[in-house]
């Protein structure tokens, strides 16, 4: 068996896989594939409710939000959120954690005017940056809320009063979150939620309309949420999937479940880099993800020769970013325990061999 | 066995459900799921190179083209278009064939000046206009070329001097066209290349960059096109079927052998439609349609009889789009001639109960 700790798209549950699988060649028992049904399809539609009910249940969505599924990652989003929310003479509030956050910054400076309140860029983003002011005018302050290149997470949200926009791609459905605590939240589906081709984003009804701007329809949120996520036709096999991982996420417990196991992953990793003497994490410890753990060797020489053991005990996609280096273990949800364990056992018997 | 006259999202040939299943179980022998690799593994970049090189070999594309994969749909592309090509002090021209040009001219209008040179919305779009002026002052000429609805379908580029974009969702790789006619063609997947969440981008390199607009990144198609659709995370899933089904069609003999087959495969049902009594086709019989074959019964009373008859044989997907009513039958290029001899044969069959 593999261990997959790749940084996504990623792991599902082997049981999400085996029901999509089935679907692929009958769907529900109608004879026909999931790839085949229309988008228009009662079948099909009763799809987009369930996935929308399930988000709406698992994280606790209160009414005057709406839950869209739309395409094009969060790298879409990094342009609608200017789009839909920066009127041409406001400006928008950005903290830089790294590459992703940069980019989205990058991506609304071509909307409008943007001020990057803060960055750890002085330490290769390996912090949260903490003491920073959010200007009062800002139309919104946007962050990203797990950095999985850098191994940094942001728990709480910063106190302001502009509408925050938070780009949850790698942590959302990982753990509990206030929802009226935000105003737009978006994730690209292949971390938690399911496969590349979807995207999630829940919106505060109030914000429609806000930049004043007259964009294209099919970049429009309220123009998505008055058709259901059906204003054209929608990646369906990629919504699908995401309703079969949903519907694993709510049998085993919910959030409440899956945090504590994360909890509980996390630590033992941590623990495991803080005790061996061979390894050493990246990010800060009161900023460490829980979702992608960044460690290096105290000896750099040694990191081939660790990556070489690693894959003869079947642990795959630890090898860290190129701007970070070493590894970077990306334990999501169905990443299990006995996959961490796997990666300890694996760490302890380099220590043995070496010491 | 059911035959599936679905309008899209459509059928594909069986054993390209098979090898999909199987590759969300296990893709080529990795132990892992095609659901979990990342897009940027070895493996999942040989699916990209070879999608491309694929489209690029069965509808001989020349040097000088790029061939995208981007998300979004046909309905992206009626914003992109007019962000990438028409200038803020330009003007655009677009030919009106029913509701999908209509919808791509609106949303061209909220970019830019758009002029409808021709429209058939006097017949309800069973017709294509065929005298009209394209000024030679517009950014580009846009048309549809198959138009689901109405059973249409534009066979033959229009002469014109200006870039020539092509909405060529339903009819892409069903038929040969020359290339090298066409500056911009577009097509969501979901008929005639693979499933929903993916859609194909011919562009003529000349064109990037022409509208002198500043877009977000990424709606930029120099920006795809520079990083060979993997600007972000892309549509892992839909383009691998896209490449087995373009397998599929090459395994076939490629573009000539299945044009042969559309074209018989329409005559078939065609020549049923002007034989049987019973039947009449409403498009004008020049500009029908190889993909979507409309048709109505002279005797209005009794299409709900035929419906349920069609439903016993089996033949699912065939009623009409609510706009034109009666009746349509979408033939592309994995429905099997088999499937329209059924369909034949249920209309004789209710033509010798009634006569």
């Amino acid at each position: 068996m593999k261990h997959n700790f790749g940084a996504g798209p990623c792991i599902l549950p082997k049981e999400v896989f085996e029901q999509a699988s089935q679907a692929v060649i009958d769907f529900n028992g109608t004879g026909l594939s999931i790839l085949e049904i229309s988008h228009r399809s009662k079948e099909f539609e009763e799809v987009v409710v369930e996935t929308e009910q399930l988000v709406r249940e698992l994280l606790n969505v209160p009414s005057g939000y709406s839950i869209l599924f739309l395409q094009g990652g969060a790298s879409q989003q990094f342009a609608m959120v200017p789009m839909n929310l920066l009127p041409a003479d406001g400006k928008a509030a950005y903290l830089d954690t790294g590459v992703w956050a940069t980019k989205a910054a990058k991506e609304a400076k071509r909307v409008g005017q943007v001020e990057i309140v803060a960055s750890s860029s002085d330490q290769n983003y390996n912090y949260i940056p903490k003491l920073y002011t959010i200007p009062t005018d800002a139309a919104y302050f946007h962050y990203t809320s797990n950095n999985t290149i850098y191994g940094t997470e942001v728990f709480d949200r910063p106190a302001t009063q502009v509408p925050v926009v938070v780009d949850m791609s790698s942590d959302i459905l990982s753990r509990n979150i206030n929802i009226a605590d935000y105003d737009l939240i978006y994730a690209g589906a292949q971390k938690n939620m399911g496969p590349a081709g979807v995207t999630l984003v829940i919106i505060k009804d109030e914000l429609f309309g806000k930049s004043g701007r007259t964009n294209p329809m099919i970049f429009d949120y309220e123009a998505h949420a008055k058709a259901g996520s059906m204003y054209n036709t929608p990646p369906v096999f990629s919504i699908y999937v995401s309703m079969l991982n949903l519907r694993w996420l709510k049998a085993k417990g919910g959030i409440d479940v899956i945090e504590q196991e994360n909890i509980i992953k996390a630590r033992t990793l941590y623990d495991e880099i803080d005790r061996n003497p061979f390894f050493r994490g990246t990010a800060a410890v009161e900023d460490r993800s829980r979702m992608n753990v960044t460690f290096v060797m105290e000896n750099a020489e040694l990191e081939a020769e660790f990556l070489a053991l690693a894959k003869e005990r079947n642990l795959i996609g630890i090898k860290g970013h190129r701007s970070v280096g070493g590894f970077r273990a990306s334990i999501y949800n169905a990443l299990t325990i006995s996959s961490i364990n796997a990666l300890v056992d694996t760490m302890r018997e380099f220590e043995e061999r070496k010491k």
